[in-house]
């Protein structure tokens, strides 16, 4: 049994949750049935496992490293990520002429494994399949065709670069200069931080993608500009010609998470001239000062990849500290005869816990991201024009607690992994302590916890006037009513489930009428972190819908996951309602020189 | 203003809250002034800032090393710890004929510094001090004279070997065999693990404090004695002589705490053969079989000096992530315009939200094992016979809440320093990411949270019918009236307080009146946590009643930190006791198989 994901959850969770039968039924999904979704599925297992598994922990030990000239990274990497250009994973989900896409919550699965098994070399797949996306969707024919297609074929890996030293979360005050050329390029100058995959040797050229401002834009947001910028120059019949002004302050030195570079790239320093003269060569995508909006369709990828990734990081520990507690004899249970054989650890309650608790948090997780894909998977695809607009409108809403939640949650669990190990879990020879580091990065990279937390209350539930939540109010309601139709445990698990509900939508309703958008806001995590666990609760409670009635370890384990998040996890959302509810000001109103 | 730990906290809790003037005042301490206690914090401020904190990231980044015969640490640890007994700090707390000891509660507040700024080479100290008490307890004073005096003046060190490979947590089936000889002495036999300051070459000896079994002992705790077995052996005259047969399977590699060389030590194997035969030499402390009681007077302390490092990792990081937002500029409050200058992190309200999270688990973390340490100088000093009873009474009852509620809540600090300073704080460029991984130890060491849960409701709640408690609850009831005596505001925080209380009190009758032990001790950990949340929200309102009625920024941060653990913490305290009051023994009677 594989430690590192579950293909019987992703089974139940794809064909008996999600109906996926229903999805291959569609025109877009012609040439895709269960047989190649469960091909599709092994063949990620696969790769997943002999390629990408084996060195997670090498790249941990072994850094990518910076000379000045160049930035390496040990040779597992790229040949794992050929492996996975060659399986098809890189084009698997683009929706190109003449592709047959797999739907994307089919391929979220698939990632899953990828994420599980090596967090760090995942990185740098997503991060050109979202750059590929975005200039699939946004760019020009000729820009797909150059830059897009090289990447779709694993030849080129992609960047985003958004962040600058003094703008981090902060977009607004980026300050990096594109000025126009006469032959229709830009020349970029400035500074960027904390760009993922910024250089390597692992393919012979990378696609950055740009933010930056161009002469006389307005000021914040609204004056940001979006470039395609490669490492080296492309010509006219796609070859490869001179380095572009790009170069490297240096790298970043992270906790964990460490198979993926990341570094503070230079542009425009003068250190390559290419055409004879300084600045970055780079071209517009879209229009000028639009290039936020295009930017945030491929952040909204990323945010959805950052809580696959969470999740899938939780789910692995989980099964490792479940391995780990079902081989290893340590005590007895309370009043034992110390003379009997010592047991397995799961058979101590408090161990069972810590399992439980994980499994609620990680199946959970995975089970939302999965949502989420399948809602996108609507959103394009579903036959009914309203259905596709609320399956657009049910995750926009839901993204920020698809990135948030199992970045909370995914770490959450994998402390609970060390725990179950003891020491040995806090060794370097298990690989719980890894998974704890990786995670750490979840809540902070794609908008931190607390930008999520301001996106879903400030924008989300609030600029549609509560609309979204009312339609994912409403798919809550369904759920605890078809609960109550299976009796009195369903109708118990319903009733706890229906009442978090109709809090949360009664504080929603009290902050609205706050009026000082300030105010309503400063609370905003707590909103967020109730919002969570009311989604998350719900999902289990639909997961326990679907195993009603079915016999087995498997539906017995998924009926106990319910149970425990309802009982034990969902009660603590009356208590971040409660303060929401004050909205005491607290943190808004304090003089920061008390602390 | 130092980022270690903050002095002005140490002289509120000791002076303003703890009344230590009246400590001072008792026989035992007739040495000791405000102005000793004053000096003695100075000095450690400054051995800690000059000779503990420099080295506190080469000590990470330079893990300790065996090559197979000799165990290397860097050279900085051994300077900083003869500084530290030069000092004085190794015998400032020893209860000996001619010394003249500070009060435990000011030693606690000494070590906060040592520990805040280096928690892994403090711990070689911690050891060595625990070591030389238990002997002074429980040894001859041939052994005190052998062993105790030079761990007391620094020369050597000491280590606590209970652990063994198959009997980590539990300690009842450890199987190191102590075989008697002609001449009084033992001869040792077996394997340990997890052994911190097993071995180095930092001091010329090392006194090993060993636990095993006699031939014939019974099987269980009840079997176990205590050794003493010197790394080199000792003349009659001090002088060292022959290796003794210790030698190490290895040593682990950690996740943090990387300082404190940690390994798996071999007994008899005969590696050497002292006087010509294998075995390591012993020296029974106290009478065969009685070795865990005298173990646990050493384990007590260790738990609490436990809590003690994981408040100060906690703490350190709070003083860093407060420092960092405030000279930190990004973003601006909610809808500024975006020309305007960018704001310090602090100004957002949700990063003051983090910090004054921080604050909270912190400064009441930090309380809390002072406190304690506050208990065991009444315990041993005050004045009336029966408060030295309730005082050890209460201490024996909160010693598993010292122990785990800092273990919890420091690295939940230390979650939100990293979060606080975003990317950054995820870099080694910073020490936040360090701490994190420093502090995931203590849930683990010197008993597991599972394990405190276990011994606070098994043992110090019901063993003795509640009476303990019921001295716990009178303290609270008595700070709540106090607090109720000043207005609405105290009025308003001492009913939320008394509320929890009476939840708790009420909670524990109804699992005394299960009668079935593993029923009722199945959600341990859950009323672990809750009685640690009850008890450092007293602990906060005792606090405000100490800054009550004192102007000034100190005084107002004391207020709103009180105000924000009462009212967003101590609410989490209901569903915990909801759950334990269900008592739907879900973890109990889960089929593991279904996991």
């Amino acid at each position: 049994m594989s430690t590192i994901m579950s293909r019987r959850d992703l089974d139940f969770l794809l064909h008996e949750w999600l109906g996926t039968d229903q999805l291959l039924a569609r025109a877009r999904f012609a040439d895709h049935s269960r047989d190649t979704v469960d091909a599709v599925l092994d063949l990620a297992e696969q790769v997943a496992t002999t390629h990408f598994a084996p060195h997670n922990r090498a790249s941990d030990l072994n850094e990518p490293t910076y000379d000045g000239t160049r930035v390496t990274v040990i040779p597992e990497v790229g040949v794992a990520l050929r492996a996975f250009a060659d399986a098809g994973f890189l084009s698997a989900a683009v929706h190109a002429p003449g592709e047959s896409p797999v739907p994307a919550s089919v391929f979220a699965a698939c990632m899953s494994w990828f994420q599980a098994a090596n967090a760090g070399t995942s990185g740098y797949a997503l991060l050109t399949m979202a750059a590929a996306n975005l200039l699939r969707a946004h760019g020009t024919p000729e820009q797909v065709e150059r830059y897009a297609v090289p990447m779709t074929d694993g030849r080129w890996f992609g960047t985003m670069m958004l962040s600058e030293p003094h703008a981090g979360s902060n977009l607004a005050d980026i300050t990096t200069r594109a000025e126009p050329q006469r032959d229709g390029t830009y020349r970029l100058f400035g500074r960027k931080m904390w760009i993922s995959g910024g250089d390597h040797e692992i393919t012979e050229n990378i696609v950055h993608l740009v933010l930056a401002r161009t002469p006389g834009a307005p000021a914040g947001t609204k004056g940001i500009s979006l470039f395609v910028v490669p490492k080296l120059l492309v010509g006219d019949d796609g070859s490869l010609g001179e380095r572009n002004d790009i170069t490297l302050a240096g790298i970043n030195h992270k906790m964990g998470f460490r198979g993926t570079v990341n570094t503070a790239p230079v542009l425009g320093d003068g250190a390559s001239r290419p055409g004879g003269a300084a600045g970055a060569v780079g071209h517009l995508v879209g229009v000028e000062n639009r290039g936020m909006a295009l930017m945030f369709s491929m952040m909204n990828e990323a945010r959805i990849g950052v809580g696959l990734c969470a999740a899938a990081i939780g789910y692995t520990g989980y099964l490792e500290s479940l391995a780990y507690a079902r081989e290893r004899l340590q005590g007895r249970p309370v009043g034992a005869d110390p003379t009997t054989p010592q047991v397995p650890l799961v058979d101590h309650p408090d161990v069972r816990r810590m399992l439980l608790a994980q499994k609620s948090y990680v199946e959970g997780a995975l089970a939302l991201v999965l949502l989420a894909a399948r809602l996108f998977d609507d959103a394009e695809t579903a036959e009914d024009a309203a259905d596709r607009e609320q399956a657009a409108a049910l995750l926009g809403l839901l993204t920020p607690v698809v990135k948030s939640w199992p970045s909370q949650y995914g770490p959450a669990a994998n402390d609970l992994a060390i725990q179950v190990l003891g020491g040995a879990g806090y060794t370097r020879d298990f690989d719980v302590e890894q998974h704890y580091r990786d995670n750490r990065l979840n809540p902070i990279h794609e908008g931190t916890h607390g930008i999520q937390a301001l996106d879903l209350l400030g924008r989300k539930v609030m600029l549609d006037g509560g609309k979204s939540l009312g339609l994912l109010v409403g798919r809550i309601q369904a759920t605890a009513d078809r609960a109550r139709a299976t009796g009195p445990d369903g109708a118990a698990l319903a009733d706890r489930l229906a009442a978090a509900c109709s809090d949360l939508v009664a504080t929603t309703a009290q902050l609205a009428t706050l009026g000082d958008p300030a105010r309503m806001l400063a609370d905003a995590t707590a909103y967020l972190e109730a919002t969570g666990h009311v989604v998350v609760a719900w999902i289990w409670l639909d997961q326990w819908l679907a195993a009603h009635g079915k016999e087995g370890g498997f539906y017995d384990g998924k009926r106990a996951a319910a149970w425990f998040f309802l009982t034990r996890e969902l009660p603590k959302v009356a208590a971040m309602l409660a303060l929401l509810r004050d909205a005491d000001g607290l943190t808004l109103g304090l003089d920061p020189d008390v602390l």
